[in-house]
């Protein structure tokens, strides 16, 4: 007999069993489900994409709310963030409340009285667009990660051609978005600018952070090293519910904040006469516990994997730009060259990875010398100034929360600045640029303020946006 | 064929190959290591801990540097930061370089020239001292999870053993630590407020945020979902090799801040020209990879679950220090009751969790009642000036860092505001307590700042402990 009792893992226990159950019912998750509710667009020309790979077709799930007048004046285009469908508010064909239920409506900040309201899947997703779970029109078999890497720019670009193809606007309202829809929101107007009118990004930013580069790195490597991942090839199988639910609990970290914890969870645990347990045990941990595990089959991991990784690409920046044209370019053209389709792979814009990318030599600490990349500061800057250069003349709304650590308010605030420098730079003075801070004293939500806070951030919207 | 290539995953082939090598030649673990290099303290008496649990004897590890003086009141004890070990800094037995290496020495911060210095690996280690992987007297299997729940002043207390019992060091000159240490250096003085006069907390809290319990919780989950793992019971199997990457991984985004990494890696790729990659591809995230990956197999995967969870656990409030003192009572009672054993494990202070301490409703968001814990923010505030009231008469120095995000620099504010009250309600005002915080001006690095910084942190702990 041992000296103390053995500890007991009823969290494992619970996951063990759930993946049993997984095996004996098959798989239920998201892409096996048949989705509805949406209206659907179907692109037969092929998308050519900002690193290399293209896609032969596609299809862009939406839904619309408010009505589109007579000379197509009034259209809002709405962009989601990483994980949500475009069921952004409850509507005849699907009746659940959706994201943004409180946001859209009559009088709401997105009024349909004045707006036609566009919401869509983004490509790479799974609820309705083309991504990772569909299949690959070139053998019919599911797409797993023989998908190609796309960007946030590839994705406002299948989006356009709904927009623009498909429904004829030729000039949107507004470009709205929050968080992922946020840099869309930026991509759109930069790709579309002579196709917008406003433009309101909402916790966004106009290039990655390398800190959330690392967060949603930790993410990715988290759900590719459960073993039902499979590279990628899961469906049909055991799906990595393990990889997701823990991949979701280190997102909620970043999603929220932590002077509302102290507040809300401090260290209160959720049964101080038990002992303490290394499964969950303080509020805190059974609160991202449910966060993780209600998200492990709601969504398709490829499509974390190839959205995540979108999010870190991005980067408006002229450099960035340049080098993704020519890689799109290229591809075009080989494509007709090789009667519609690649005959060979190496000749696609980019070298694939087939080597492991990590450096021969160990990282090596040097406190001394901390630049190692390439722009210094001021170039950096002005990169993104001059990447940004088309949007010059568009009134534009800017929201940041001091409280959110995903996308710090110092990202937004970089958008208006480099917003307001192009203005001056194109002598164009007669639009208006807000930014607008919400402080710790209006929300302490963190990045998630964007979906709970309909008092300030829908009332500056609503504020902005007018009347049409 | 599909219709772009399949992507490849070198980082999960080199994870699979070092698996398959571990399995071929035995593992190489630090516990599968024979230590030396350090003095090893024994004690014969069983330690009562704060959770219920007891070690029934145990060892300490330990080094020291400089010499103790004839009246013993030169020395000072050095407390470690989670996966430290006793070696601070290279000595006779071991000349390899310590992990303060440049902040102890002749003139140095520490300063050998005046001070003994003495450094322990923690109880719950892998370094020497009795942890998860040593031997359980009771049965002569290895501990494992068999091992009791720990605490921050269950650690501190063993120490005390070593310093007042087998030294016979009466009165320490000081007590200093950083992270974890400072967490130890704060719960030492707490305990024995008569044997020690002055206190060093750099970068440590008195009770943890619920944000570092969130992050350490995603640690630990990723490791024990790792089926290596095998519910701690991995000794003499493959360990835990990939899971502890993980771990370290999310770890190391807590250790370094987002400004160093804006400046060190931006958002420059190891290889632009190569297609962007699941696998590590940008700078930040090679740098992580190296980190999780040298770690993988230098520390003992329960060892990091426990003391984690220790680190959790501080609370050094009246409230918490209450409650474990009766649950040592109580186990110390039955132990003496059951002649020197336990003879059932539901005897001991705390019920143990067999079932999932998930609550069986899941978590509901309330935007309007944020407070789902017991104590006012008042109430909170009353409860760690009551648990510190026996630190009211010592010279301290508590140091924060602004850039901080796993011990926000409002923790250690709060420390260096408590000890000041008490020492008002004390009518003791002849010592000084000393606030410092560096601004980002002068450190980007975080809570590692700790490690690298030895002109400020260093330079203020030389002011602070003057000659003797």
């Amino acid at each position: 007999m041992s000296s103390n009792p053995p500890m007991h893992f009823p969290c494992l226990d619970k996951l063990d069993k759930k993946s049993k159950s997984l095996v004996d019912e098959g798989p239920e998750p998201v892409y096996a489900r048949v989705q509805s509710g949406f209206e659907m667009y179907r692109s037969e020309k092929p998308l050519f994409l900002d690193y290399g790979g293209y896609l032969p077709e596609f299809n862009i799930a939406y839904e619309t709310w408010g009505k589109l007048n007579s000379d197509k004046s009034n259209a809002i285009l709405l962009h989601t963030g990483l994980s949500a469908s475009s069921h952004a508010k409850s509507q005849a064909k699907n009746l659940k409340p959706g994201w943004w239920e409180a946001f859209i409506g009559p009088n709401k900040p997105l009024d349909t009285n004045n707006f036609f309201i566009i919401c869509t899947n983004v490509i790479g997703g799974c609820y309705g667009s083309t991504g990772p779970s569909s299949i690959d029109p070139s053998d019919s078999q599911r797409y797993a990660t023989r998908f190609p890497i796309i960007s946030i720019t590839d994705m406002v670009r299948a989006q356009n051609r709904l927009i623009s193809g498909h429904l004829k606007i030729k000039k949107l309202y507004a470009t709205v978005g929050a968080s992922m829809g946020g840099m869309q929101c930026l991509a759109y107007a930069n790709e579309y600018s002579e196709q917008i009118n406003k433009i309101v990004s909402i916790s966004g930013c106009a290039r990655s952070h390398p800190h959330s580069i690392a967060m949603r790195f930790c993410q990715r490597q988290v759900l590719m090293n459960d073993p039902n991942w499979n590279r990628g090839f899961y469906y049909d199988l055991i799906p990595p519910h393990v990889g997701m639910k823990l991949s979701r609990q280190i997102a909620t970290i970043t999603y929220r904040s932590g002077p509302e914890w102290e507040q809300r969870f401090a260290r209160s645990r959720l049964d101080p006469s038990l002992k303490p347990a290394l499964c969950p045990d303080f509020l805190v941990e059974t609160y991202l516990d449910h966060q993780g595990e209600k998200f492990s089959l709601e969504f398709d991991p490829n499509s974390l994997l190839y959205i995540s990784k979108a999010m870190d690409l991005f980067d408006l920046g002229l450099g960035n730009k340049l080098k993704t044209l020519e890689a799109r370019n290229q591809s075009s053209i080989l494509f007709t060259k090789f009667n519609n389709h690649f005959q060979d792979f190496d000749n696609l814009g980019f070298k694939n990875n087939d080597n492991c990318s990590l450096p021969s030599e160990p990282y090596k600490e040097n406190i001394n010398s901390q630049k190692d990349h390439e722009l210094t500061k001021e170039e950096s800057l002005e990169d993104i100034i001059n990447g940004l250069s088309g949007i010059s003349n568009h009134d534009s709304l800017v929201i940041g929360v001091k409280s959110d650590i995903l996308f710090p308010s110092f990202q937004q605030k970089e958008i208006a600045d480099v917003l307001k420098i192009n203005q001056q730079r194109s002598n164009l003075n007669d639009s208006n640029i807000k930014y607008v801070e919400l402080g710790e004293d209006i929300s302490m939500y963190g990045h998630d303020t964007f979906l709970l806070d309909v008092e300030h951030v829908g009332g500056e919207i609503k504020k902005f946006l007018h009347k049409i």
